[in-house]
């Protein structure tokens, strides 16, 4: 049995708790943490609409860790480094391993030297396991593309899209993506930093090349709006023809002048309205060329929350330090 | 720089060799075995079709082994854990580390359990790391199935498909295919044992059963003649209509009485002229579902010569025992 804590009850977290509660004959959930009011000291069962669990979620992550015992942690507070590195010393030194799905922390050796480093050495030195996993950065755009790479003899270059449909999503999302704003809107939205397009592709795009032996100059990421022709609606936005659908982000990896590593993840609502397939297509410029597509495309939540509870087993014995899905054994589904 | 010796110098062990002096950064290669009459003492890189390389096709792997001081020997000569076994023996004993295509090898866990466990023993007592791969098995339906997997809360049922040509194919793999036969000596050959399909379903069958934790009851073969409608031509054979154009090879895996997994190999010359679309096609039944397509197919030869090249480093690096590729870190090009 494996006790695992999760810490962020979001929609992320809330998946994953529910996953962890799925397969109770290897994890056992011993705590929920978040600091939001309107969750704090609620039972986390009831929280997701089914029966009492017994385990309420706690606001005082230093105390709950201690008294809980854990073996691992599940980090799912926040996508970025700077917000979930606290978080990540505490678990460490407290010798509990960890898994999150911050994007940034997918691979961040490059991106952020310093802060990587530091958890690697902390990890090593408190016997803890640390690794960054998720569906996107964490799987479609760089561990899939690095194990189909296997296959060849020599890459030359590597194209890939990753084509999904946003309107399942929430408000956040819409704004984020900039859903439903005029293309004047999205490029103000762009610059002020609200309308953020994808994270990850920094990370994903730094893996491939490591793990290929490219050093790349330099990468480069594209943000556009996808400006809808026709009519589309959801729950949450409605968007007119000329006003923006989603937002088309596209990150590519300089090797001596030339586009080696060219990812593309048009992200938009009601995307078939305009006879776009969702999916994911991965293309490999090489010996052989390698063209593969995933139709429809993974979905991107249950993916995540699917990665980070089946990678558990595999972080829990892992020798101690920070890795990436690039230094780990192939994954696998802990089908319990 | 990695010592490497390639054992067996028919087509895979030729392109093997190519391959590894294609990267001559990283690989070194210091000697080729092989017993045919017609290659021995001959220069590798004469009998390749290329300039001389002042490496002469030795006889004596004993003597080759000892001298060469290689970091690992690829071995290429035979696709049964029965022929191998010795050759593997003599290679571990004497602490060197080995890649193998024997098909049978790529997972013999199951099927061959005492000589694994030998050749684990011997593995780890002369300090030498052993691992089986190639594109299928070792790739296709079984590494790239399993990572897959991955993205799965649940897998209830794994279908996959490898559709492939045999049209560049020799004489030799026209006979072990039934490929020209009528469908009476198609049958008449499978009793025989001269017709036999593709080798690895039990392989790739049992890697992934068991990275899904699925302990199952039996495994199923089913080999059927592909019956021609049209005429098709190779260079080496004729099939009429109503002849055998190829084999279409099952292979099932049991649960509780339930088809768990499923995969097939129909192997066919032109295929095209039936409206058969070659491609690699895996589908996971579970939550999500997952639907992938590589098409065309990866090619055989190639990537069962990459396959072997790439894992060269990782081999060297890992620690000493008899392993799958499900339990190395995720494979990749060695991009050189």
């Amino acid at each position: 049995m494996i006790r695992v804590i999760v810490w962020g009850f979001g929609e992320m977290g809330k998946g994953i708790v529910e996953n962890i509660l799925s397969k109770k004959s290897v994890l056992e959930l011993v705590g929920v943490i978040d600091v939001k009011p309107d969750l704090v000291e609620k039972d986390a069962g009831l929280l997701l609409g089914k029966e009492k669990i017994g385990i309420r979620v706690s606001s005082n992550p230093e105390k709950l860790l201690d008294e809980a015992n854990p073996d691992i942690v599940i980090l799912s507070t926040n996508s970025f480094v700077e917000n979930v590195l606290p978080q990540i010393e505490m678990i460490i030194k407290k010798h509990i391993n960890l898994i999150t799905i911050a994007e940034e922390m997918a691979y961040p050796f490059h991106t952020h030297p310093e802060e990587s480093s530091l958890i690697d050495s902390l990890a090593k030195r408190y016997g803890a396991t640390v690794l960054g996993t998720g569906i996107n950065p964490g799987f479609v755009l760089d561990t899939l593309i690095i194990t189909l790479t296997a296959v060849c003899k020599k890459v030359k270059k590597i194209k890939a899209r990753r084509v999904n449909d946003l309107s399942p999503f929430g408000p956040t999302v819409m704004k984020t993506q900039g859903v439903g704003t005029t293309v004047e809107e999205f490029y103000k939205g762009l610059e002020k930093g609200e309308i953020v397009g994808h994270i990850g592709f920094e990370q994903s795009i730094n893996m491939i090349a490591d793990a290929l032996g490219w050093k790349l100059e330099k990468i480069e990421e594209i943000r556009e709006p996808i400006v809808s022709k026709v009519q589309r609606e959801t729950k949450y936005v409605e968007v007119k023809p000329g006003m923006v659908a989603g937002c088309k982000h596209v990150g590519k990896g300089y090797l001596n002048g030339e586009i080696v590593i060219e990812l593309e993840h048009p992200q938009q609502i009601r995307p078939e309205l305009e006879n776009v397939e969702t999916g994911d297509y991965i293309c490999i410029e090489g010996e052989p060329d390698i063209n593969l597509s995933i139709k429809p495309e993974i979905p991107g939540g249950t993916g995540t929350i699917a990665m980070a509870v089946n990678m558990i087993p595999m972080v829990v014995e892992h020798k101690p330090g920070f890795y990436s899905m690039k230094d780990f054994p192939i994954p696998r589904c802990l089908n319990i």
